[in-house]
């Protein structure tokens, strides 16, 4: 189905391009788990119709949270009742907070209020927090339902919707409980991307440039030729958001349960996490997708250090990060200096400690990340002392 | 290994047989997820080697209740120390209670805060309730760790230990939220058995005599010939534990994630789970497996009824349950009248409804029991009154 089948949704003029745009199709081939990604201008307006043409007769509690439903919900309801898909939702608080298990216990209270059974779906209308909620909600109601993906930031639509990975966070640390779920379709509405502040837009774009970095040296380039256009909404925002939906759904396909290949999506996330470990989780000082960024910055720095990367393919790495106003140093994060130790304890914690070891994600150039399964935690700790003080 | 390999533990001289009894295996087949359930007695003396041949270097963490945790536990940290498995462990208290999301979470903060790993394993010591809530822990820390099942009632035995199925309760109903997580092994120590109140030994009966109901009739006269024997803890026990775990075995490999044949093994529960929830849940009145017995008279005398089954054969299963010591009408249960519309509710919201309509296990005879999809809400509750007024 192509765009112009469909009217579009009205938006700022200098959506003209992207309104022209085709729609692209992304598949994640998991045998009968296998799901389409859609990507494309207005899809929250065709989601009744895309929803039913996959899950007939089904029911649907939407999920979502107080900024994204106030923005989207009504239009979404709209396009489910349009397709006489019967719908509850739900609105949570918005923030990473809300990835909790009291959040869990009510998000699955509402599923089951709405008598969901296994042959209908959650929707998760949101952002990464509201995806890996939901997602995981809808894993465990009666050991599973079906779920529909619609996420809203750039960071959901590049990496959080695609894989299946779902959870909650405990006051252990992140992401340390949840769920492998599949969901049966994912709908990416570029549209809405529009309201989505731009420190939240750069941080999904950290996550878009990590693909290019981690083996898609020609990505790396098309992203520092149309950074621009992307930001601006071009039709190469989605053309970026396919290649790294593409390029995720790649490593899923290969490793759907995370033993291996897929480790290298973790590029830029251990020092990332100990950095939002640091501090506190609290998102004035920094969110996930500027972790990261100063992370891959790091893991590129490390990597000189260690003789395996050259110093030009670390300085193109940050200057690009940069230009599309990520942060690249621990330096750049606001309030209170960070500890070394804090950010070391936070590591070896790290779920990707494995036996006492340290697995890094290294790379020997741009598009040339590789698993480090035996990094010595005393290279990391001095590592870490030069970045500290730069 | 056969059971003579290691010295028997102290045990009443009664059990004389069943020591030089054989250690029986049943192969649960599923693949890469396949594993073996070892029958025996002293098994839980055996855990440690038996889990360290399977999981090279694992440390654990045991859950355990405060029944079989104080009978119990002391030997089997016992036998992991000496098999070299660091352990830690987190009693609860007994009871269906425990299943619980709040219980839950202190599980899973347990098993986080002993830093286990995906190649770590939680280790279930206890009944159904144990099994469910650790089983269910142990599949969404870190999106999965390795489980072990060491079932310490006949019902965790011969059913909720196999098959992979875990989970909780929450207020809107019981097992409405869980996971499908096959544990790597699991361990029938079947000396422990003595130490259960003759009550839940006949409440685990019950679902054994399932097994024979749905389509095993020789195993069904096997139990009518040998039931003094398996209640005294002879050989024909462990024999009974192994063909009703064969059994669920055999169902569980042809459907793991329940959505067909596997819907058999809810035989008598529809009616059951009704009861269990007309009075609350209360133990007191009713356990899980008592709820089963009637349930499973019912479907008999329902579809004597509706002219599938002969009367003959209902009231041989009622005479042979009622042997044990089992309830097989609903004014069995004690305490005040039990309404039909309740029960009738309950029956509606169970999660074997399918898109409105009446799922039930019916029965041709002993042995030959069939999933009828389309059952008339009239009927069950016309049959209803009538066992009310009985
Ligand atoms: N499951 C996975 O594989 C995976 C991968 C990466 C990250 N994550 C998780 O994703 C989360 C981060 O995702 P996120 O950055 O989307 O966080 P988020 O869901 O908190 O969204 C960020 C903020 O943007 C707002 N927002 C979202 N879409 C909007 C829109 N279209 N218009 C206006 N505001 C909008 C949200 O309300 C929120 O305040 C983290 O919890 C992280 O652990 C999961
Ligand atoms: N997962 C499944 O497939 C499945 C199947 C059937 C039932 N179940 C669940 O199993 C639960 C019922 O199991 P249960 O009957 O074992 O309940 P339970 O775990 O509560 O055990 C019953 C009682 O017996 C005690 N006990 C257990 N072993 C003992 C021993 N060896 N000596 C002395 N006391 C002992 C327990 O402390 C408890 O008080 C229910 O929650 C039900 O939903 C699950
Ligand atoms: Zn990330
Ligand atoms: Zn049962």
């Amino acid at each position: 189905m192509s765009f112009d089948a469909t009217p579009p949704a009205a938006g700022p003029a200098w959506h003209a391009e992207a309104r022209v745009d085709k729609e692209r199709r992304v598949e994640v081939s998991l045998g009968e788990r296998s799901y389409d990604i859609l990507i494309g201008e207005g899809l929250i307006d065709r989601a009744g119709e895309e929803i039913a043409a996959r899950l007939s007769g089904a029911r649907a509690v939407v999920v979502t949270d107080e900024t994204v439903g106030g923005l989207y919900l009504t239009r979404l309801e709209i396009a489910l009742a349009g397709a006489g898909i019967e719908a509850a939702s739900l609105t949570l608080p918005a923030g990473e907070t809300t990835k909790s298990f009291v959040r869990l216990e009510e998000t699955v209270d509402a599923i089951l209020g709405a008598r969901l059974e296994r042959g209908d779906a959650v929707i998760a209308l949101g952002g990464g927090v509201i995806g890996d909620l939901a997602g995981f909600a809808s894993a465990i109601v009666k050991r599973g339902t079906h779920f529909v993906q619609i996420p809203t930031s750039l960071l959901a639509q590049v990496d959080s919707s695609v894989g299946g990975k779902t959870g909650i966070n405990t006051p252990r640390g992140k992401n340390l409980v949840g769920a492998f779920h599949q969901p049966v379709l994912v709908l990416s509405d570029i549209g809405v991307l529009d309201t989505l502040s731009p420190r939240e837009f750069a941080a999904g774009y950290a996550e878009t440039v990590k693909y290019g970095l981690i083996d898609r040296p020609d990505f790396f380039e098309f992203l520092e030729k149309s950074r621009g256009a992307i930001f601006a909404g071009g039709s190469e925002r989605s053309e970026a958001i396919a290649v790294a939906c593409q390029a995720k759904a790649d490593v899923v396909a290969s490793d759907e349960r995370e033993s291996g290949a897929r480790a290298l999506l973790n590029l830029g996330h251990t020092f990332g996490h100990a950095l939002e470990k640091a501090v506190g989780y609290d998102p004035q000082r920094l969110v996930h997708g500027e972790g990261v960024a100063i992370g891959m910055a790091l893991a590129h720095r490390f990597s000189v250090k260690l003789g395996l990367c050259s110093g030009q393919d670390a300085g193109r790495v940050a200057a690009h990060l940069r230009a599309a106003g990520l942060p690249t140093e621990i330096s750049a994060i606001p309030g209170p200096a960070i500890n070394r130790d804090t950010l070391m304890e936070a590591i070896a914690q790290d779920k990707k400690v494995s036996r006492g070891r340290l697995t890094f994600i290294l790379t020997r150039g741009i598009g040339r990340a590789f698993v480090a399964p035996d990094v010595a935690g005393d290279e990391v700790a001095t590592f870490l002392d030069e970045e500290l003080a730069r």
